[in-house]
């Protein structure tokens, strides 16, 4: 589709970001309001026949919730190295990763591109680093058939998470 | 887990909103930005052994991408309501709605929870509803298992629509 920018300017920057876009779209002038979020990881950590997965305290949605480890990719980290810091904060372990997929979580109004991993091949990490401020983790070793079960039970409520692990179930990698 | 909000100030308030919360989890304060957005539906549209997709341009993602129909609850809708008028707007069908699954799009910031349904019966509508302004959609029917390949082999990088279709190809119903 033909595509023109007029303009783009910053709203809010802060932890979370925000621009006012105005663009002409198919001949007709639009504005929209974008979230600017920095491209995030998602891991499959798969051990024997079970998954990795972990509870935390969401505030966004006011509880806590079932989720893959994930994070934001930091300034010079390439995805790869993303999914290992995050795994190392999250659930304390490295891994051998391969890509699993690509995709945007709410690309209505939220640039976040998720590159979704799978690692095999765990191994614990002695030195662990320190985790982020608002982590706040209680990490889950549970069957992946079991995974997928709450998956489509509603047990997961996190849609990166499903997406994920039916992914990696369908399509073992 | 022991949550006491603290403090919850608005920091922007536009199409998108964002507030700042500080709250104690397990007895550490925490700052935290929020983006509140409305809750939201998305549908997955059986005709057949088809389903009904569509092709947008997302500004958010700077691409055109291939996703079930979705949107926003507006103020006094129920969510079976949102699903009808998205339907109506976006692919110009009505149809016997069943609820599938209910998931957050980035519950580590965002508030949005998606109420996702199935679908059927569906009905060609006459007199279709003005479309919002920024949408800009083609109507695409494909197979159920062309639709369940493009999750898997990349063609779809909308999150819902990978999660929803394949949690529908798991679990009709």
């Amino acid at each position: 589709m033909p595509v023109k920018l007029l303009e783009s300017r910053e709203i809010y920057s802060g932890e979370l970001a925000l621009r006012k876009d105005r663009f002409v779209l198919n001949g007709r002038e639009v504005e929209k309001e974008i979230l600017e979020h920095r491209p995030s990881v998602g891991i499959v950590a798969v051990s024997g026949d079970s998954v990795i997965l972990v509870v935390q305290y969401r505030r966004a949605a006011g509880r806590t919730l079932l989720e893959i480890p994930a994070g934001k990719i930091e300034d010079g980290e390439t995805p790869e190295q993303a999914a290992l810091r995050e795994m190392d904060e999250e659930i304390g372990c490295s891994g051998d990763l391969k890509p699993l997929m690509q995709w945007y979580l709410a690309p209505g109004y939220d640039t976040e591109l998720m590159h979704v991993f799978v690692a095999t091949n765990l191994k614990k990490i002695r030195n662990r680093r320190q985790m982020d401020d608002d982590e706040n983790i209680v990490v889950k070793k549970v069957k992946l058939k079991a995974a997928v079960k709450k998956c489509l039970n509603g047990q997961i409520q996190d849609c990166k998470s499903v997406a994920a692990l039916l992914a990696y179930y369908s399509k073992p990698v």
